[in-house]
């Protein structure tokens, strides 16, 4: 394998803007925009916990930067650039750093990003990556969590739960005969770009599991949280799975759909402001201590066997 | 152990500044400072790799810092703040996050940064981490590597070697007892804030080792080097070991000092600018392909077991 410098040069030079200085230097140098504040993120992926070993490592990269983009997604933020670092075991073939720069470059043409710089390594046994990600956004107009107001309406873009069926069906465990589930399992489509600022009032991505990111705000906003299991959008193809996998669906997470807490009054403005992204409401904030409860179809609510989701 | 979001709360949440929004979000939010550019860096430690797995928590987490300040020290930029990932076994004590935690409070409070965001995982068997550091600098002041010109003396501060000598002390290979090239090994001190801008045409910081950074400052530049081995600054229990660990001391890297390239008439006024911080002539950036060439006293090229050194 080529060594760590003849391998920036082929494989990633050639991703950087001109932030990143052609990554010879120790660092990028970034001039904001004026009027502008930054958004800064980072995540990251490690083999074994957020990928399975043989997944594509085209798929790999551009997971990377969607779950970032959807951090900046939720702060209604646009995305600039990022840096990334690499860790890989000395075993890692040429051919899969070229696919995962492929990957990287496919979703940089996507989402109109550039790398700006980064860090690579070797590892002793498993790969680890992180991106850290530049965003931006006028003053004062990001979304935070800590916004949402009681009587606020709960609102979710897309499916939900999704993610959690792909990755069963990643592992063997059940079928997926169009490989939509697992095609969104493995590349989230990331809900950058919504005009939100000024319509809801808080926001999170769903990464952790809905009932943990509505949680979240709970926690964020001093809130209690009551949500109908009959209300949550469900793709067609998951829904089939009846309630056979529910706990899963809603706290496995992974799915990389907003949660937005939406005055009644900006209901209109919502549907507007989100084109053709569908969202639906599910459920309601209100005073109380930070709670998620969710109520199946007669009312009564649904006790998980991870308590915590209800009770935290 | 606490679950995450407790673990977060308890340890890294009295660390973050206020764009850090208390870590409650997917994001930070930073304000720019007008007429500034900002500088962008990220480094990982991997235990295993970076770190031995019995290293203590708390120079762990000061290292980390103190890897990324001195690469902003090489651009001569004013630390800000930083973004951390921490991907941790479950079996991690939490004394570990603990101790870890106060070592980097610590060094915020030594240098006068604050903790802005991240993101924190488990991982399957090793401890991996990284930080994203944030800085800032007067526009164009930014020192490059692609900046020597031929002629350029060649400098480096304080004394080369001591990490590598100090690596091999913490694995048992050498005696070191007053504790000080060990020291150096687990806790660097990087040059931040001194004032290079207008005197030195280009810097780096020794992190892969003293001739390879010195190389990359040659390939950025169009330059080659001549540096004599009897001009490298050597801490005097570092010049007791003579000659047997010499090339550990030019290759081995972690000393995280700077070379700088400075024009024959701005030696005056680097002496100047670096006060108190030893900085000692060894070579010379002159016209050639991208090589360093280590001399002996008698003005014989050396040659090391990487012959790349010489010849890359």
């Amino acid at each position: 394998m080529p060594d760590e410098f003849t391998r920036i040069a082929t494989h990633l030079a050639p991703l950087a803007g001109p932030e990143g200085l052609g990554l010879l230097d120790d660092a990028a140098i970034l001039k904001p925009q004026a009027g502008r504040e930054l958004v800064l993120t980072v995540d990251q992926m490690l083999e074994g916990i957020h990928f399975l070993p043989n997944d594509p490592p085209d798929l790999i990269a551009r997971k990377l930067l969607r779950r970032n983009l959807s951090d900046l997604a939720a702060m209604a933020a646009t995305p600039a650039g990022y840096l990334l670092t690499t860790a890989l075991p000395p075993n890692t073939p040429e051919s899969w750093l070229e696919q995962f720069a492929q990957g990287l470059a496919q979703d940089q043409e996507e989402y109109a990003i550039k790398l700006f710089g980064g860090d690579s390594s070797s590892s002793q046994t498993h790969i680890s990556l992180t991106a850290t990600f530049i965003g931006h956004v006028a003053p004062g107009q990001a979304l935070r969590r800590n916004g949402a107001r009681p009587g606020d309406l709960i609102y979710v873009t897309g499916t939900i739960g999704d993610a959690a069926l792909g990755l069963r069906a990643r592992k063997g465990e059940l079928l997926d005969p169009t490989g939509y589930l697992t095609q969104r399992s493995l590349l989230p489509s990331p809900r950058i770009n919504l005009p939100l600022a000024g319509i809801a009032s808080a926001a999170i991505d769903v990464s952790d599991g809905l009932l943990q990111d509505i949680l979240h705000i709970c926690k964020a906003s001093g809130l209690a949280a009551t949500i109908q299991a009959a209300q949550i959008p469900t793709f067609p193809e998951a829904a089939a799975f009846g309630e056979t996998y529910q706990e899963a669906r809603l706290t496995d997470g992974d799915d990389y759909e907003l949660v937005l807490a939406i005055q009644p009054e900006n209901q209109t403005a919502l549907h507007a402001a989100c084109g053709d992204v569908p969202v639906h409401q599910i459920g309601v904030f209100h005073p109380g201590p930070p709670t998620v409860t969710v109520l199946d179809i007669s009312g009564a609510p649904i006790t998980f066997s991870k308590q915590g989701w209800r009770h935290f």
